[in-house]
């Protein structure tokens, strides 16, 4: 079930703060504008009233408010397996781990992704009860050609696992053929509108242009009625003023525009507001996560969502620059999931397992991360005092200076009354040190083989593993035969 | 400047909710009462009418709102260097490193605290921004005899720094000497309860029940006028019901009836309610922090004091079960002092330093804190927007598909623009190799000697200094005599 958020928001925001950065975003995209790179799109703005000049547009910002208030606020992300699907809400949160990663970190060994590491992320995320969705892709694997690697991911995720996942977005063939597959699975180009299957993330490519890659995606995502998912990346220094006020005017203008783009394609589109606004390290020009500027940005961001009625990603949670699993990590990676809760978001990615500012996904850190949400989950989760909760009797019981080890509420309940930690240790210093004085990314490191153990491929219709099969092999063939 | 929240505290007790744990307190006062080990204490109240059973007092609720309405919710908690002074306020947060640890750790070596240790936790404290006073003492030095120790740390902290530190008030004796000597800085009992130097911290021995140490250190410190924090210290399945809801209600019981004794003793006496709710890891009997059950406690727990009025400790930041400083004590520590923040705790203890459920003050963790607490202190400031933080003109010189890195608000700003980490890394992987493949630990073990070097001795007056000396001889020479 999708989890749900009971806490109101962390809003941090004055109403006068949120009307100047209104007044900023639509500056910024009626006098800069933002360059659209692909005809249908440019052509679709003009033949609505927007002002062309090349592949810049500049708009009326009524007529983007007018278009963003078509994007539905509750939504399903379908699964075969309906127990899996996931419900899109304003007060529902889904969660997703790493996704893209170029390298993979088990222990020491630090590797260019493998096929067996996306496989087996895949799997780990699939009995993981946390996660909602293993996205696509968990690490990017080399060892598989590049041109139709798309087609082996998309396989292997809906024969490895049944929790919904993304779309291949990155250009117009590896979203064109991500349809076509989910398409089988859905029993034609109509059911599939009508129950989406697939969600993509669309890059912006910050600040204020949308790529042809990127559209010609967002445009097959939008014809299909898939889950389209637009996110500025703006490190500011870089992508950005160093300014969080003038990243989230831009993050605004970026992500309104191209999902007035979405509504053009298809009204009524499910789509989200994504956002990634993080620092640069001004020193090394290396990205920066998990620092206040990035804590401040979720909160203010959750405002400007809800302010058009909007449904929103959190960049991530689980975000770190650091190289291995240590205190950084896991203090960057909970000072971006935490805000990111408390500002109500509606969809983190990256969650669990990213290292080294998203090159790497690690084994230990999947594990860490983890044990992270399930605490998170469980503190988020609502709290009611009633008279039975308030346990009187033991009270009786024990009297003064007493101890409630024995007590009868305690035997009654010993075993669940508390969240029990995967990795983290209770353990003294003797028994610590009779157990090998392992840390926690030791620990982590026996844990999540111990998971896989638990996986187990999840029913798929043979009719459609067939014919997914047939797809894959004549579309890799296809591909190939051009290169 | 003592620290101060703009952000208004987030709270997940309903009314309703907060009125089943007022009644829950209110019975457990009066029908169970709590255990005063004290005569002078339990003659207080007999004669302010409560029912005295032996040495447990049963209370009439009203009694005590009475009572605790008498406590000041301003006051300020001064130093000789008034620029040291701490203002207590309803929206001011104050921050403390780890106390009372009898073990140290400095890289791999763990051995039991030394007065060195004591002396440069304190020189450390004192020359870390974030961190507004020592407590004491940080760690517990075996090295120096324990029936006179407390005269020696006192003077210590006269002579180390110049932050307004704690009373030694684990007992009667302790603590008057504790007094006496603040008498001398002070320039009289008089001039000391008007600008009060010191604070204690008199922790009950929950379940229900206060004991002579305690109390007659609570009774020393109230009668001098200085601030008195009262806190239980509940591991919930140990000194408390295996139930959030129970503990509170446990809590509230035990600080509201000593608070009132305080009030009893010197009507308007600066006091602090205590807490420190967690649980016990119920397979091993250890003690386990950063949990859901804590920050729940602690979101609930500032609630319950702004219902009455009160200024309130959280038991602690910085808190956790980790025997090293890992991912595991990096995520509790934060899923410690956040919550409190959060939850509007306007004193923390513990926040830099603490390892091994308490056990251990280590130096890396204590760099690894104070780098947290800079980025929360910096997260937690208010944000606001206005037409400048937007920075439209750099957008315009930039343009789309730009970057940042040279624009002209850029380089105006690059230096203070973002917070910049002093043991966080953002370095690449071939560079973080370079320097030695560092993890946050080892990267912290080289900082604190360096912080350690701007330490400087305050002035303290000569005349001072001497009477202290002189004081510090005499009564060591006493107690060394009678053992």
């Amino acid at each position: 079930m999708t989890f749900q958020r009971t806490l109101p928001p962390v809003e941090i925001l004055s109403e006068a703060s949120l009307e100047v950065l209104e007044r900023g975003w639509k500056r910024i995209v009626s006098e800069i504008g933002i360059d659209f790179m692909d005809e249908r799109a440019v052509d679709l703005f003009r033949a609505h009233g927007q002002k062309v000049e090349g592949t810049v547009v500049k708009f009326d910002p009524d007529f983007l408010l007018e278009q963003i208030a078509k994007v539905p606020d509750h939504f399903t992300w379908h699964s075969r397996n309906p127990a899996r699907s996931i419900e899109f809400a304003p007060a529902n949160m889904v969660f997703l781990p790493v996704n893209s990663a170029p390298f993979v970190l088990n222990g020491s060994d630090r590797h260019e992704a493998r096929f067996e590491d996306f496989r087996t992320f895949n799997r780990l995320t699939y009995v993981t009860d946390v996660l909602d969705s293993p996205g696509c892709p968990s690490c990017d694997p080399t060892d598989v050609v590049i041109e139709s690697r798309h087609l082996k991911l998309q396989q292997a995720l809906y024969e490895d696992q049944d929790k919904p996942h993304f779309a291949s977005a990155f250009d117009g063939i590896s979203a064109a053929d991500s349809i076509a597959m989910a398409t089988i699975v859905a029993g034609g180009r109509d059911a599939l509108a009508a129950r989406p299957l697939l969600a993509g993330v669309i890059n912006c490519n910050s600040p204020l242009r949308y790529d042809e890659r990127m559209l010609a995606s967002l445009i097959a995502l939008a014809e299909a009625g898939q889950i389209v998912i637009v996110t500025p990346f703006i490190l500011m220094g870089a992508m950005g003023p160093v300014s969080p006020a003038a990243a989230l005017a831009q993050q605004t203008a970026e992500t309104l525009s191209a999902l007035a783009l979405v509504q053009l394609v298809r009204p009524g589109c499910p789509a989200i507001m994504g956002s990634f606004v993080s620092h640069t390290d001004m020193q090394s020009g290396s990205p920066g996560f998990g620092g206040p500027e990035s804590a401040i940005g979720l909160l203010a961001t959750g405002q400007i969502a809800r302010r058009y009625g909007l449904l929103w990603r959190a960049g991530g949670g689980g975000l770190t620059s650091s190289q291995v699993p240590d205190a950084q990590a896991a203090f960057e990676a909970l000072n971006t999931v935490m805000p990111s809760m408390l500002a109500g978001a509606n969809f983190q990615l990256h969650c669990a397992g990213w290292l080294e500012s998203g090159l790497v996904a690690g084994y230990e850190k999947f594990v860490i991360d983890v044990e992270m949400l399930r605490i998170l989950q469980r503190q988020f989760a609502p709290f009611e005092i009633d008279e039975a909760s308030l346990a009187f009797d033991a009270h009786v019981e024990v009297g003064h200076g007493g101890h409630f080890f024995g007590a009868v509420h305690t035997l009654e309940r010993f075993r669940d009354c508390f969240y029990r930690p995967e990795v983290f240790s209770t353990a003294n210093f003797d028994r610590w040190t009779r157990y090998g004085s392992l840390d926690t990314a030791a620990r982590a490191a026996k844990r999540w083989p111990e998971w896989l153990e638990r996986w187990q491929a999840p029913p798929l219709d043979d009719g459609i593993r067939t014919a997914l099969g047939e797809y894959v092999d004549r579309r890799s063939a296809e591909i190939e035969a051009d290169l």
